[in-house]
């Protein structure tokens, strides 16, 4: 076993959001009973925590159209925990008679992706967790906050690390107990996620910080890296990378859970997932899926997989 | 103007290698003037230091056939730094005469991927390079020297730190001014990247110790990340990711120039070259290449390009 990494945590904990924010950006709708399968492969994998699906209209959103349906598949189980995206009240009302653990609230840190992403004002949307606040009283269901554009705006540029503090404080004030950065679009660089994480931990006591990375400019890892060099212990990524970037045809999204996890076990960060159980249903999603997703550790095999002599062609160095 | 992140240098020093590692690995040749574009096309994007070619039998490796007329388009340059690599006396003889700065000379640090690359052990490979040594005295060409499978061999698994240090030492006592771990089947892990430094860095004064990894298991960026942290200045990529794995058909090989110079930009890394520029270039590459290349920056773009609010789709976070 080796060590961490000077720095690094002893542990991580992962959540799993390819079947929410992977399968949400896929194009097709996946049959609920392949959807219960590649979660299930995942738990088989080692994974206990998910974004499992996301209480969104129907119409709107047609690929999570059965959202009730794949809770139901696993809720109750208490070795896992089970959050769903929500938009708002009438979502939160489903997500808590479908029996989620955490409901996921999210806002953008700039004001224009979230007029876009949401049609309402940042101040609106948390006018609005505030009314799911208090339906979520006494259920039992807990909040978590997402802040999208976290780390840039593609619409805004560079988005002022106060107002990624401010929005966490406002996330805080309304009781949840996990805050997340969304890379949205892929503008997270080590530097700033070492600057956010810097101004967020003195107003984050008792809350949990989770980064959640893509890997459109190539550097989702080195900012996870980075992340780990500050001792946090909560990232979010999506199995063989599923899920695209909505902004750019040939740019990739979230990091592939099986490459994260690659890094934390060669890094010497214990996270309880079993790669090549992972390296098995990241094959499962791109069958599912019917196209090759980004994830690289999928591609080559774990690293001491070793190759017999007459198994390969060299090129010089 | 970004400060560097704590503990990285203020300047990298890059060594392009598409021409040669990105070209020879593809199973096209591509013409001269196409090769010298690209070459142009980068020193263009700020680029200066470049591995452009290899002296190796045409019949073997017929995409270098053209190895003297790339040289003789950019030879005597002040401006420019030009290495070849060379695997014999023969081939030394050929970049001697055809003007090269430097030649590269390679050998394995497992015994089973020497005998594989060059067909000799490597006690036979360290006498070859001293008669290369030889024949370069008084020549003003100069010595440098890559290490193969530095951090992992797909035959014998982990490669030994100390062999890596015994093999950097003969290169040194060689008189080589500059060598290179080489991360030939994408084994290198943050961990063994920052072990190795440590271990080489007291044996290696006065010496430059140069970086090439591959994103062959997606962390190719995140072991440069763990080489800046320890200071480390030289590093080697191939503009667009050009060049691929040789042993595993759908996984990456070299990490892309770009994306590297993306990743060292927004950490307040200078290296003199300009993205915009080299963005062009790795599109420019694909078009000579003919297929999609692994580097992501050249997808999606820099970072703050922003875009138009109905230009975009969004899907909830």
């Amino acid at each position: 076993m080796l060590t961490p990494i000077q720095g690094f945590p002893e542990r991580a904990v992962l959540t799993e959001v390819g079947p929410r924010d992977g399968l949400q950006s896929e194009p097709v709708f996946v049959p609920t009973d392949q959807k219960i399968a590649l979660i299930q492969s995942l738990i088989d994998a080692g994974l206990r925590r998910f974004e499992i699906t996301s209480f969104v209209s129907p119409r709107a959103v047609p690929q999570m159209r059965d959202a009730a349906e794949v809770l139901a598949a696993f809720r109750g189980r208490d070795d896992l925990h089970l959050t769903a995206l929500v938009p708002n009240l009438r979502g939160a009302e489903a997500a808590i008679e479908a029996g989620a653990d955490a409901m996921v609230l999210f806002a953008s840190a700039s004001e224009s992706h979230n007029l876009k992403n949401v049609n309402r004002s940042r101040t609106d949307s948390l006018a609005g967790f505030a009314d799911i606040a208090r339906l979520a009283e006494g259920t039992g269901v807990a909040l978590q906050g997402a802040i999208a554009t976290a780390f840039g705006c593609p619409f805004e540029g560079e988005v002022a690390v106060q107002a990624v503090v401010d929005q966490a404080k406002a996330y805080r004030d309304l009781g949840m107990n996990y805050i997340t950065l969304g890379d949205t679009t892929g503008m997270a660089t080590p530097a700033n996620v070492i600057q956010r994480v810097q101004a967020l931990r003195p107003v984050l006591d008792g809350v949990d910080l989770a980064l959640h990375f893509h890997n459109t400019r190539g550097v989702g890892l080195a900012c996870a890296y980075a992340g780990l060099s500050m001792g946090v212990t909560h990232y979010e990524s999506s199995i063989g990378g599923l899920g695209g970037c909505p902004f750019v045809p040939r740019a990739t999204g979230n990091i592939a859970t099986e490459d994260l996890v690659y890094l934390l076990q060669e890094s010497g960060v214990q996270s309880g997932a079993d790669l090549d159980g992972l390296i098995d249903a990241a094959g499962l999603a791109e069958r599912i899926i019917g196209r090759e997703l980004p994830g690289q550790v999928m591609k080559a095999g774990p690293r001491l997989k070793t190759a017999t002599m007459d198994s390969v062609r060299t090129a010089n160095g």
